[in-house]
């Protein structure tokens, strides 16, 4: 995907419509309709070097009118796009499920939706197709973005005007809330030294109650589970506008991983928005399965499925480091895992005082 | 429960070492010591014609000394008294999973939990014996409140200090973020005239885009599914301090139905704490299975599950109102349920130019 900022209404507009364009002219010159997509699968992403993150391969499919299916495809992307340019030039948005609903207004029968799915892979389809994503088309996600509290005054542009809104100092004890779009903030100042994304809300509280953020200049950012686009397009954006170092704080099992991994390197469904959305050089702080043997932490017995996880991640072309490797092997020895919360054996403070000071610093990130 | 307002540390510490008190008189008296505390399961669960809300009942359970069980639990419980006192004390606060895993360090085997269920039920029994509120002895939840926008001022007092807020004006997209404890909040000013929640992120944002807290004077709660209980106790707060009419709106399914009876009736894991969390007159806006009908809403069958939780709405006491017998009953006749979104299906805007205000009105809300 080329682009790698926002584009305005106008702009996106025109991308969608050129799409439905190139339709008309393969109609025209006798051709069969058709449209070319990557193959969205673990065995297509691959490392590109220039860019830093994963990316599609070379394998593609193709929908093609040739087919009564291909043809129903093409059909109902066209409508897509029409209710898209619609929307874009009444400067509205709407929801990928409201999508699906709203589909059942349509004239023609065969152009509605059959599922969710359905309607949600036509999105992802188009956005791959048409360089626009999907928050350009002004399509919001269901899951909404998590909180901030850290030294960092920003402007959000918001439906009812610009709001300035310092994370620490204009927000309750919950933080400022990110918004769907993310691109719709502007960073004005900030006193961080880096960027704590963490896992579990009650962690995030620990750290928010112990003053972390305010003693070690930390923007922190709370990820609840796995992070929705737009948390994860602000920890970029942080990384990249701010050039602050960022560092993921996660329960010590296969599934938080995967969490880190889809800060750091994107995730396979959305492998064309990774140069938008991933953070290359995130760093993973903990827990680590050597945490769980040098601290003595309590632990959880692994799972059978926690087992296939850490085994699947070994073949997992994104996790083959040195680091990655060590651990995931190191926690397959163990058979054990630990939450975050664990660190609590060793008392309320422990965490602020000792583990995370003294990880940063191994890091070199203090 | 008799304290339907909040306890300052102080007070909440006695009443909790006051427990542990008598464990000691029962002792000194060579009686053996022992906890009583009510049965808590839908049997047991009776309408306070007084107060309005659903409470527990007469039956109770008795933990005692006299098993080695029994004995276990009381050691337990004293520990945890100690725990909570010292944390009331030093004006910290802590997350029932952090409680779990603190018991560890503590010098005891036998008093250290064996699993969260252990120490999550213990603090709901010291909560209805002792009658100090989770919160109030600075128990956070892991589930964080959810989201408010609307016109209303108030004053959250931090812990960095105090914080004046104005849902619309001094918020992003998101909105204001509920804080675990919503006690800390003081409401100073508001222009409203009802409280609307709304069960899903996709509604909520739906509602926010086309101005509708601002157009109808409406503020919009998001309850993110099943509420925490920082939610429901705002909204109650609005109901009483506020004077507004509470409505809920949630999708037409019996997993909603259920979400409005959190917030009006309270739930049985929490039925002593009805008075401080419940909203008894809220209303129920929608989906109803009638809108199914009327509006020829895109709908899903029912489940064997849905099936199931229908038909144990019907057997539940606070279901069991005109009202509520006819809806369920006639969504177990059509067989179908309906999500908040489908009203996309009659266009974007369908939801707050047609369907609110029409059946705002119905309900004299409007």
């Amino acid at each position: 995907m080329s682009t790698s900022t926002s584009l305005n209404e106008q702009e996106a507009r025109e991308q969608l419509l050129e799409l439905a364009a190139e339709f008309y002219d393969q109609f025209a010159e006798g051709d069969v309709p058709r449209m070319q997509i990557p193959t969205r699968t673990k065995s297509n992403i691959e490392y590109d070097e220039e860019k830093d993150v994963w990316v599609y391969g070379d394998r593609s499919s193709t929908r093609s009118a040739k087919t009564v299916s291909g043809a129903q495809k093409l059909l109902k992307a066209t409508y897509t796009i029409d209710f898209l340019a619609n929307q874009l030039e009444e400067d509205r948005s709407s929801t990928l499920r409201e999508l699906y609903y709203l589909s059942e207004s349509w004239d023609l029968d065969e152009a509605q939706f059959n599922t969710q799915d359905e309607s949600n892979n036509l999105i992802e389809d188009l956005e791959i197709v048409s360089e626009v994503k999907r928050e350009d088309f002004h399509m919001r996600p269901e899951e909404s973005g998590a909180k901030v509290m850290g030294p960092l005054l920003l402007r959000e542009q918001t439906r009812r005007g610009d709001r300035e809104i310092h994370c620490q100092k204009d927000v309750g004890q919950g933080g400022y809330q990110i918004p769907n779009n993310p691109d719709t903030i502007e960073f004005l100042e900030n006193d961080a030294d880096f960027v704590l994304a963490v896992e579990t809300g009650g962690m995030r509280d620990r750290l928010v109650e112990n003053g972390f953020d305010d003693e070690y200049n930390s923007i922190v950012v709370h990820l609840g589970g796995q992070p929705a686009r737009a948390t994860r397009r602000l920890i970029k954006r942080m990384r990249n506008e701010l050039d602050l170092p960022v560092v993921v704080f996660a329960d010590g099992d296969p599934w938080s991983y995967r969490i880190y991994g889809s800060v750091a390197y994107g995730s396979i469904k959305s492998a064309h928005l990774s140069e938008y959305l991933a953070t290359p050089d995130a760093q993973y702080i903990g827990i680590r399965p050597e945490d769980i043997v040098e601290y003595d932490l309590p632990t959880d017995p692994l799972s059978d499925s926690d087992v296939n996880a850490l085994e699947s991640e070994l073949e997992d072309p994104r996790f083959q480091t040195e680091f990655w490797e060590e651990q995931i092997e190191l926690q397959l020895e163990i058979e054990k895992k630990s939450e975050q919360q664990s660190l609590a054996a060793r008392g309320l403070d422990f965490v602020t005082d000792t583990y995370l000071p003294t990880r940063l610093e191994e890091m070199n990130v203090l």
